[in-house]
C-alpha cells in the first residue's frame, strides 16, 4: 500500500462520496477531506465521514469549518430557518439548494492540501445526471482542471477527478454494490439525523437510486 | 452612485489591494472582502482594512477566517515558527513564502460573495512581474475566469480583475499617486505590526517601488 499513489478525496459521508472513495480505493491510498459549511445535517454528516474513513483504513483526514459560507449565504441548504424543499427543482432552472460557487470552494480546499500531501489527484462524487447546479457539469471540471494547472508548483500534476460525473442515481448504487462499498455507514437525508425522513429531495433521490439498481437501502427509515 | 455596478475587491490592506481599489472606485461602487488566514501580521492588516474601507466609503465588508490554510500549512507566511527570509527569492523557484493554491482559495470566496450581493466584478491586486508564485500569472487568471463562467448562474457575469497585473512595484505606486490612492492607510511589512521592518521582503519590494516612483512612502519605518 506505502507505494500507491496518494488521492484526496471529498467525503460528505453521502452514497456519492462513498461509491467515489471505493473507486479510488482500487488504485490510491486515500486522504479523505470533510467540508462543513454548517449544513443542517452536519453532526450526522460527520459521523458518516468518520465512519467511512475507518472502513477504508485511511490516515490523513481533515475537517475543515467553513463559516464563511454561512456568512455569504444565499441558499436554503445552510442555517434552519428557509424550508428545504420536498419537490424535485424544476428542469433547467438553478434550485433553491445550490450553495453559490460551492465545488469551486470545496475542491480549492481540496487541491492546496493535495499539494501539502503530495497527492496526485483530488476526488469528488458530482454527477450532472440529476441536477441543474452549474459547477456539477463535466465542463465545469474541464476548466477547473486547466486552472489548476495554471496554479499549482509546476512539479506537481494535481488532477480532480469525477468518476461519477456521467452516472445517474441507480448507476451510482450499481457501481458502489459491485465494488462493495459500505452503504450502511453513508447518511443523505437533507432533514434529519437519526432515521432518514425519506421525503426530502436527497433522500427521494437515494431511495430512486436504490430502487433502480434493484436493491434495498440499508439504513433505517421513518416510518 | 447607486446606479453604478459593485465590484468585490479583495483588500489585504497592503498597498496592491490599495492601488487595485482606486482603479475600480473609478467606475463601480465598493464591496471589501478580507481574508484572514492566520498571516503573522493580521491584527495590523485588519486595521489597515477598516481605514481603506472608510476612506473609500465600502459599504458591504467582509472579513473572512481561513483557519483552515493553517491546518493545511506548507508555507513559511502562516504561523510563527518558521522564519521569514529577507532575501528576495531566487529567480525561476517557487518562494517559501507562497501558499498552496491561495488565490484560487481566495478567489472563490470572492466570487461567492459577489454572486450573492450581484456584483459584476471581482478585483484583486495581484501582478506577474514581482514574483514566481504559479497562481500570479496572468494564465493562471485568464483559465480562472473560464471556470467561473462554468461554475456560477447562467444569469450572472462575474469577471475576476486584476488591473496591476502588468505593472512592476514602481508602476503600482505611481497609478496609485495619480488616482490618489491612500498610502499612508496600508501596511505590507510581513514581520513587524507598530513600525515596518524595512527589512523583510514585502519591505524592501515597496521601498524600492516608492524610490522608483521617485516618491516618499508615507508609512513609518523602524530606525
Amino acid at each position: 500500500m506505502a507505494d500507491r499513489p496518494l488521492a484526496v478525496v471529498l467525503v460528505s459521508g453521502g452514497l456519492d462520496s462513498c461509491v467515489a472513495a471505493a473507486v479510488f480505493n482500487q488504485t490510491h491510498s486515500l486522504a479523505f477531506l470533510h467540508l462543513n459549511y454548517r449544513q443542517r445535517t452536519e453532526a450526522r454528516e460527520q459521523r458518516a465521514f468518520d465512519a467511512l474513513a475507518g472502513h477504508f483504513s485511511v490516515g490523513p483526514r481533515l475537517a475543515v469549518d467553513l463559516a464563511y459560507m454561512e456568512q455569504i449565504g444565499g441558499t436554503a441548504l445552510i442555517g434552519t430557518h428557509t424550508p428545504v424543499p420536498e419537490d424535485a427543482p424544476k428542469p433547467g432552472r438553478v434550485p433553491p439548494t445550490y450553495v453559490p460557487f460551492r465545488n469551486a470552494n470545496l475542491l480549492g480546499i481540496g487541491v492546496a492540501w493535495a499539494e501539502t500531501l503530495g497527492a496526485d489527484a483530488v476526488v469528488i462524487g458530482a454527477h450532472q445526471a440529476d441536477s441543474d447546479y452549474p459547477d456539477c457539469r463535466a465542463g465545469f471540471f474541464a476548466a477547473y482542471n486547466q486552472m489548476v494547472q495554471w496554479g499549482t508548483r509546476p512539479e506537481r500534476a494535481i488532477v480532480v477527478h469525477t468518476p461519477l460525473i456521467a452516472l445517474d442515481k441507480g448507476g451510482i448504487v450499481s457501481l458502489g454494490a459491485r465494488l462493495g462499498a459500505p452503504f450502511h455507514l453513508t447518511w443523505s437525508c437533507y432533514q434529519a439525523e437519526e432515521r432518514a425522513c425519506g421525503r426530502c429531495h436527497s433522500c427521494r433521490l437515494r431511495l430512486a437510486g436504490f430502487a433502480a439498481a434493484g436493491l434495498v437501502d440499508p439504513i433505517a427509515y421513518a416510518a
